[in-house]
């Protein structure tokens, strides 16, 4: 059984630790964090079993997981494959892949790295956020994987398959271009929907009373971090500039239909967005799954 | 004990009918549907007691409720209240209000109307979609309530009383103008989220890997009927023109610190957006009550 280092002991990290603590895949738990109280909450929460520095962490892992922010991430990867002891390995799980991998390309180890990207998480962040089956029935993508060799490869299935998620393959900069629409885009429309209402209802007390769960659900994402999405956006800007202009362009064609009464068009634009069910019901039947396994 | 007619079996309508036949509100339910699938299908589900056509519905109620897209309701409006016997009273439950009211406000027995918009639904429609329970602990709105009189108030104040709902106040206007923002304009920002991704990702098993349940909640509203939709869009398109213009002229700003990777403003339009967490949680809180008086 193996030393596992965590680096970052947010909701990604914490929750994938206390998955893998129900496994036989790791022994020991080792959390890296640099605000210190992350590294006591975690201590507190049981996320880890203790706290070591970057360098310590790294040295003393089989595996190393990097759960921080795009940014942060893409600047440290150099340092933590240097560290990173041989035969060991380092899976990242950021939701920007193109950049990391780009830094990490020519690095004479870089075939113990596995980059991935588990599409789960919530609105919330931190230790305390973190919690036990997030990952269960959702999809891992592994980018580049020609580039990880077959024992860090293996280490990472392993992983991934403790924390019940299934496995796509794809390219970093395919990842990028699509995660772009379905994931970075959405953010987007939930902060910029959020900025809207709070800027024209000044009186809350009013949105607080006609606002319902159709609302809900669509700005829910608009508590996401700052902090987490912020260098996400600045990492994936060309492709999602993209993304955004192509959906402002949508935007202006359902504007015009709605300004000229237009209702065919209203009607026909509407039947055409209809069709997402065959995508949003595929996204529930993998949920279902997911708790008919667990439940 | 009385007869109440209830016009459009769909969600609103079927769901309202079977939260009060579990109460003294009323003793006969007449359902009206110009589908006649829905009359037969309504009847099946036990929705109503029996189908009958517009007029001897409306001539044989002491309630009627009006539930069907906002401008057959707006077209048929004065009709009903032609037919509607003295002392019985006429609900509308549209999701828009001034054009509605504008049409009844002449009308010799505008007394016996309440224009109400319950704040409640789901993506889905149809006879099959209603169910038990739609209502309770979220809000209904009674517009331009000095119109009406205190009998028919006191009915409607009744009706949604047994439905477990709460109550607020606003001139018609006032409901159209803010209702655009917290619920019009989050219908078309999913509806072009819809649309966007759809239009862009050919290829359909990447969208089926990559979304999350995130994206599946941001798009959630995408679902939703075109035949209920488009003529709420169009009742309410100047209102919701002006949100759109808001919602468009925000988003260029959010483009423009993203391509110009401006991460302070990023971070700063982000951690504005993010205090929309005050406004969930009070939706949140409502409905956490409305499950603790139900469990």
């Amino acid at each position: 059984m193996r030393n596992v280092t965590v680096i970052g002991l947010g909701l990604i990290g914490g929750s994938m630790a206390l998955d893998l603590h129900k496994s036989r895949f790791a022994k020991h738990f080792i959390g890296v964090d640099q605000n210190a109280a992350h590294g006591e909450e975690a201590l507190r929460l049981r996320l880890v079993d203790e706290v070591k520095n970057l360098e310590e962490g790294v040295r003393a892992a089989e595996v190393v997981i990097l759960a921080i922010p795009v940014n942060a991430a893409r600047k440290i990867i150099t340092q933590i494959l240097d560290w990173l002891p041989d035969g060991s390995t380092l899976i990242d799980v950021g939701s920007t892949k193109r950049g990391i991998c780009a830094v990490a390309k020519d690095h004479p180890k870089r075939a113990q790295y596995v980059a991935c990207h588990p599409i789960a998480g919530t609105e919330f962040s931190g230790p305390a956020a973190a919690h036990y089956g997030l990952f269960a029935g959702k999809v891992n993508i592994i980018c580049d994987q020609e580039l990880s060799n077959k024992l860090s490869l293996g280490v990472a299935h392993e992983l991934f398959d403790v924390l019940d998620m299934q496995l796509a393959y794809m390219d970093s900069d395919e990842h990028d271009r699509h995660i772009a629409y379905v994931s970075h885009l959405s953010h987007i429309t939930s902060f910029t929907l959020g900025l809207t209402v709070l800027d024209i209802e000044r009186n809350e007390k009013n949105i607080f009373n006609m606002a319902g769960s159709g609302f809900a659900s669509t700005v829910r994402l608009a508590k996401s971090s700052a902090d987490m999405w912020t260098p996400i956006f600045e990492q994936n800007a060309e492709n999602l500039t993209e993304a955004l202009d192509a959906y402002i362009e949508k935007l202006q064609v359902f504007r015009e239909a709605i300004v000229s009464k237009d209702s065919n068009k209203t009607h026909e634009l509407i039947k055409r967005g209809n069709d997402i069910r065959r995508i949003l019901d595929g996204i529930e039947l993998k949920n279902k799954e997911k708790n008919g396994k667990h439940n």
